[in-house]
């Protein structure tokens, strides 16, 4: 039983039911625009992340303005974004379990899929799956850059599972995934730069391994929101994969920009919308968005235009307010926007998008709602 | 468009798709006898929390057990238990907003609905939209007894609220909400019976001074699973509002036993199914399961039967298990049992419960498939 949305198109934005998941148009769009037009300057392809927004409506506006395809994480999300209408999609993510692969393999009937792997133990069954359904995949060699999750190491390792199915007809090798995810939160430029000097350095070791091994590497995808112009300039990568910079978050907000680094500025896209609903005493009030309404794994949400109140203990359905430092005098039904600490997990909470029109002006109304058509798609 | 379920009825255990949310049945199950058992014992109303669960297959099987109904947090919650048949409902929270207050009064016509009040100025937009709908509802006042969250002061304040309703016919004055949540996670006995002991003394009062005011006060209801057994014994409320008993977390495992309450040992009886997806070294072990699988509010979730190992570094699909102090020497596609850190907002994040029967036996088997029916309702 999907929940039903909690606004209709045109409604004003007080109208709308609470907590509701606001995408702010006007900076969503510009956010849009900056991320095509650097991948344009640099020259390299744009695969952005659907991890974030796990929606085929964004998916297809990211295409529509010169993205290749998306990135996803998970077979469940790969087939929501296909039946989208998504043609190009790379689950940037290791897939094992039978069920999974066979899942992965029929999907490449319709669309053009891609998979990493990490372990050569893993292609009898990947090929195996891709024969049951006659197809080949795209395979990407997942190589570890620093950020010590999943990933082989580069060089000579990455190599031998590369030759460990240079001949099987049913899969082929199309590169390497080479993503730092570490380093899109660490607060000092210098920090980031010397994460992804880094990690540049091993993967251009890793495709030259490649190319004296005779293999050819034509993609070699990675990069995040927070450092992939210092990707994009290095001359190693050829395919950018962000994905928050579609609606940005409090913790990206923390993070020092670049002065040296060409990135456009992204813009806060996202909002979760929050009545007040208890107000016990002056400096503290009540609303109706806690733990089911933002993630708070990297940090707690953070009150827009209300100068001096902080968000604090959220428990299941409540967030408190300190407002002992702000001018602002609130009252029960008053309306909140609070940005989210984290967006790719505080969207997977929520069934609709209400996508609003001059978020910020007196004038706001719903523009569109979209589903979040892949929440929960976590198998 | 919701998830497909993750396995079908009979299934073996180990062909479960992952990340998948699990219920041992044998241990809820006698969860939920212990707790019923024991409000029995205590001759009290037993009101079950909801918001926990957000089902109502298992609300009704709490109700067989002799639960008077249940409590959630939201309107949208209530009607998803009230569409699956349960027709005794107390929102224990506050209710602002004239839509909001419409829909509550709607399905007043339909089951006994009850709602909690913490300030005077809404009673007019309640009364009105029980009036609308040609229903009278009960509304209890929610005292703040400690938890600095909602709540209006206990004493002459609380009297106000209920004088400044007593005539109003759309409007019953059921009572107090007496519910001190921060105490359910205060690990030391001594520090919860000291917090319930002057919740308990501050509801007295406030009873007291209701009856001295001319009022009666039928229900005074309160109480989570960390400390019910202090506010049944306290002889002051006479209905208990437990939620997480029926799963149990990692975070309540952390509350040390109160040597002389007269508490059943709750056993875990929630788990996330997560597969080993990576293995880039012996002494790390990557899972599908990260933070759109398990929340993270209240701590990290804990591995089961994996001695010495340790969940770690989650990220949105992946988890990270230490294993350099683990005898077992895990493989690609093993499963494992990772007990939440905090279980109502795990729950939150699935679409199904995968109900097994003999869980940790090596016949484990899948006996029902039941949505988590409420998931997202939190508007």
């Amino acid at each position: 039983m999907p929940m039903p949305p909690p606004a209709r198109e045109g409604q004003p934005l007080w109208s709308v039911d609470t907590p509701a998941l606001l995408i702010d148009l006007d900076a969503f769009e510009a956010n849009l625009a900056a991320m095509a037009s650097a991948a344009r300057r640099f020259g390299l392809r744009l695969r952005p992340h659907a991890k974030t927004h796990k929606s085929p409506i964004i998916a297809l506006k990211q295409i529509e303005l010169g993205a290749v395809g998306v990135c996803c994480q998970k077979v469940s999300e790969a087939e929501v974004l296909a039946a989208g209408g998504v043609r190009d999609i790379l689950v940037s993510n290791e897939v094992v379990s039978v069920s999974k692969l066979d899942r992965l393999a029929c999907l490449a009937r319709s669309c053009h899929v891609a998979v990493c792997i990490d372990d050569a133990s893993t292609i009898g069954d990947l090929s195996a799956a891709a024969a049951r359904h006659g197809v080949c995949l795209d395979v990407l060699i997942e190589i570890d850059v620093g950020g010590s999750r999943c990933g082989v190491a580069p060089g000579a390792p990455a190599v031998e599972i590369a030759r460990a199915f240079a001949d099987c007809g049913q899969l082929r090798f199309a590169g390497l995934h080479a993503y730092h995810g570490a380093a899109q939160h660490m607060r000092a430029p210098a920090e980031r730069r010397a994460a992804i000097e880094r990690a540049a350095r091993l993967t251009k070791e890793t495709v030259a391994a490649l190319i004296a091994a005779g293999m050819s590497v034509p993609i070699v995808t990675g990069a995040g929101t927070g450092t992939f112009a210092l990707e994009a300039s290095s001359g190693v990568w050829n395919e950018l994969q962000p994905g928050s910079y579609v609606f940005m978050d409090a913790d990206y907000a923390r993070n020092t920009p670049d002065p040296e680094a060409s990135v456009p500025a992204f813009v806060q896209a996202l909002f979760v919308y929050a009545t007040v609903m208890s107000l016990p005493a002056p400096e503290r009030a009540v609303v109706d968005a806690g733990l089911k309404a933002l993630s708070t794994d990297s940090g707690l949400a953070e009150p827009w235009g209300l100068p001096g109140a902080r968000y604090y203990r959220p428990s299941d359905e409540h967030g408190i307010l300190e407002l002992s430092g702000c001018a602002t005098r609130l009252q029960l039904d008053d309306k909140v926007l609070l940005v989210p600490g984290h967006c790719d997990p505080t969207v997977n909470l929520h069934d609709w998008y209400v996508a609003v029109r001059g978020l910020h002006t007196p004038n706001a109304r719903v523009e569109a709602l979209w589903p979040v058509a892949a929440r929960g798609a976590v198998f």
